[in-house]
């Protein structure tokens, strides 16, 4: 790369991303865009999604895992599920080698940092870079989230925004965690499900690589696949590495989630053929 | 601001909002926001909402109401919620001294013109500036109300898009006048009630400063409280100064609207304690 | 157009649009758009619809050419409702005069190429302009469809991308001809509904021009207007020209679908008045 062929991803204003529980009936996500384009005008914004369950860190967190890792170098990224707003949790920004996260440290980025170490992390208390500097008791969002992102995309520093946090101090989610291979396969969860009612295990799909498997979930059986797209003399729900690099179980056609009566949570069990 | 020092917020085009009815299952925002950058390449587009409740003025005028103080000095505000469309009520564009206002003259603007006042208004009535001379009976947003934004944000000036209007003239709800404050609180109404359940009264939150106080819906005495998050032995409805400025009822991890049985339009009585 | 006054249209990065059945709950539509920025960071994104019936070809095919006219020239559709991802289906890329189809050939363009010819059209083989060259089996709007139209914008050129394809090769929907003129009238279907319950027939709206006219669904006389607005005393179900060009059925103030227990393929009946 020479100078007079600048890198194009560095040239732009970094993008910002948007993630909450908002929904898209009101209008509390553009408040936050106007907020931002107040401060920082030539912001890039993008919506990762604003219909997380209301409340449901575990769910956001999953969805920004899936999402972090195909943005640009230097992406900001801003995500609001915030039960605790009001009371005394922390609000914080973290910087990881791909990128920055910015919210409320309730569990929220721990998919995202299951895959790239914080760096660095601050508590933002400086409230110069607020909004205003007597925020509402009920949107941070509005009030310090979104400001913050704005301000570090027109090149504040993590100093200017409040003191540095130990790494190990971050909230993560304990169920991260609940996956336990074995010799012969393990023990996950159903983590959540899409759209299509596709159930999503907390199975990494790197775990079945070179072998055949099958998914079992309470009395069923689930045969492995490789796609969605099946024939007609056998519609039934199949288990396939999905693209955001879980297992899940899809019902081609139809809803695996209505038709094996799941729930996320439910233990599902990973069997290794020989 | 010196020369040398360019202001950030007028050198970038104008950001042009769009707030509708028309829900995002069809392609009908997709097609305002091609026909603006067909007119107005540089466009900078963000939407407020587009699942305002299908021809509900009130709630696109709270909505859009809630959404404007917080963007930039300038911005370009396309809202169309128009159960009018193909009769003669009027199309409009308004001056505001923070931004513009473009739609029909059906009270859509109440919620804004309550905020500041207008200092300009036109009809639309200029048939150059908009997509076709021979506009749908039924698309006005596609057909005057994008294109004439597009067209503003390009530099046309407001006595080009038609005769000036009285600015008494523009059309007002009269639900924006039902709040009656008296000498121990007042009688409103629910206005609007979010994606949370949360019913949003039409009593301004500054009414409360520095007094304890509480609600009553029916026969429900709702206590005041400062944030949504709240013990988990007292998890009962709560009445609080919402973000947007008005006091709120809100049922702490549930729905406050199905919990009170409430609607828009319901009688709330502030009580303010000695 | 002079050296001096160059093309707005054509100096803009070109527009990019996003039309899918994913919905919005997921982060699915957000990485297609993380793709395309890490590719191409000037790119300008707009999306279409996202709400597509799950796996329906038919609506997306509907919804994509009524979008399709109104942007501006060299515009690139990225289109995803495939039912078929991880089959042999074809990826393609297709140019029309006035822009680029991006997507599976399943018969998802058939309502643009019966507006427009296409011109060129190349199989999507080439894997250096894939995001991986061993794509997943479940997500090729991520793997092959986005990462594709951020080159073309970044000016790869179509022979770059695959081998060409026969342009009456590329699949077509048989629902797009099931419109039959008569010296009368003619009979169709109803192609789709949109938000609000109208009910969108395939009957171009050119048929009625000049002719007084009704439409028959089931034992339903239908009768035509021209526009929503209506007055109270007459609160019966119209038949109109919609916007996107087609007839259309709409109970005002209501819900033309549920008013008549209508569904998508119902036979319709134009009859041509003296």
């Amino acid at each position: 790369m020479t100078d007079s062929f600048p890198d194009l991803a560095q040239s732009s204003p970094p993008i910002i991303t948007l993630l909450s529980d908002f929904g898209l009936e009101d209008v509390y996500v553009s408040v936050m865009k106007g907020v931002i384009t107040c401060i920082y005008p030539a912001a890039r914004l993008i919506d990762l999604t604003h219909q997380i369950p209301p409340q449901n860190i575990e769910i956001g967190s999953f969805q920004l895992g899936n999402a972090y890792p195909h943005f640009p170098p230097g992406t900001i990224h801003v995500a609001v599920v915030d039960p605790g707003v009001g009371s005394p949790r922390r609000a914080v920004a973290i910087q990881t080698p791909s990128g920055i996260l910015i919210g409320p440290d309730n569990g929220l980025f721990s998919h995202v940092l299951m895959q790239e170490s914080a760096i660095a992390a601050v508590e933002l208390t400086h409230r110069q870079y607020w909004y205003t500097e007597e925020p509402s008791h009920t949107f941070h969002g509005r009030d310090i989230f979104a400001p913050v992102a704005a301000h570090i995309a027109s090149g504040i520093s993590f100093p200017e925004l409040g003191p540095p946090l130990e790494l190990n101090s971050l909230n993560r989610l304990v169920s991260c965690t609940t996956w336990h291979p074995n010799h012969s396969g393990g023990t996950g969860i159903i983590q959540a499900i899409d759209h299509f009612g596709n159930l999503i295990t907390n199975i990494p799909a790197s775990q079945t690589q070179h072998r055949s498997w099958s998914l079992h979930i309470g009395q069923s059986f689930i045969p492995s696949t490789t796609s969605y797209a099946t024939s007609e003399v056998d519609p039934k729900v199949k288990a396939l590495a999905g693209s955001h690099g879980w297992l899940e179980i899809a019902l081609p056609n139809g809803n695996a989630q209505h038709f094996l009566s799941s729930n996320v949570g439910d233990l599902v069990t990973l069997k290794l053929h020989h």
